[in-house]
């Protein structure tokens, strides 16, 4: 159920809300009946890192639903106070608790139909061993590109991101991505 | 007032919500105190363009709060269902009454002080005179670098990413940066 379903209710008063377009405004929104407060909501940005070592690729095992047992790359949404930079290393130490070093913006995806912005970095992991599944992740572990398990991957994004980067790798040079996933 | 002092009820069922960190969560959330449901708050994304017209750089005077009467690039925020590519070439149209071309990935601003991602393209106008002020803008013009009111510009992340511009041209290599305003 998207979240547009859920608002009924003016989060500042408690009124009901009413979908309605307010005057120089040329979309419908969540108004309040008493406040008048405008219930706003706009796409949320998850915040990511390809990590490796050598090269293999670090992916963590979903222990958590949505796609629970499936492969992805360390990402999760950004939170208020914190930058793009580490908001993606948080996600990284709390998925494989995994320090990282050398970040690099990667990729920037627009994914319009579930209100997302993926914005993905590339990072070296610290050392060999240096990660562990976190509180969400079941296992985590460095992939060869023969072993990548492109059959159980989480996500569009992460398959798209995984894909372009051994290509690029192969090819010696590194791009910064703007892609949509429609 | 910031967002987060706004929510004292659950959009979903109208009850008052409490702030406590749910179980598996490291930080503290709006709880709705009968439903249980999260009222998660992220940051914004804002979304935007600096449309040049060969040698000189569009700028639209703001004729809303906040920053009234100073000057800026036309951005705002991101909408659901959209690309961020859409809501840069959207905003252009709804501030200055621009159509724009080839648009290319400029620059990516946190701004974690007010829960903001910034993402700003470079574009072309399609002609000298294809502008005018919108709904939200009192005068929309064509800047040389000479003639920029960098002491009226509305917003920092405005002022950084026209420097950079300015730099890189001279330099005759754009890059993508990735940028912090603290």
């Amino acid at each position: 159920m998207p979240d547009s379903d859920r608002i009924q209710y003016c989060n500042h008063c408690g009124e009901q809300v009413l979908l309605q377009t307010p005057p120089g405004d040329n979309r419908n929104r969540h108004v309040c009946a008493r406040c008048g407060r405008i219930q706003y909501q706009n796409p949320k940005v998850v915040c990511g890192c390809l990590p490796v070592w050598q090269e293999r690729i670090l992916l963590c095992r979903r222990a958590i639903e949505p796609r629970k047992g499936l492969w992805t790359l360390p990402a999760g949404f950004l939170e208020n106070d914190e930058t793009i930079q580490h908001g993606a290393a948080r996600e990284t130490m709390e998925e494989a608790c995994a320090e990282i070093v050398k970040q690099t913006l990667y990729g920037i995806y627009s994914l319009p139909q579930i209100n997302q912005v993926y914005i993905m970095f590339r990072a070296e992991l610290t050392g060999e061993n240096n990660f562990s599944p976190g509180a969400e992740t079941l296992e985590a572990r460095l992939f060869q590109e023969s072993e990548i398990p492109w059959q159980e991957l989480a996500f569009r994004v992460i398959r798209l991101t995984l894909q372009r980067y051994l290509s690029e790798r192969k090819s010696g040079a590194f791009t910064v991505a703007i892609n949509n996933i429609l």
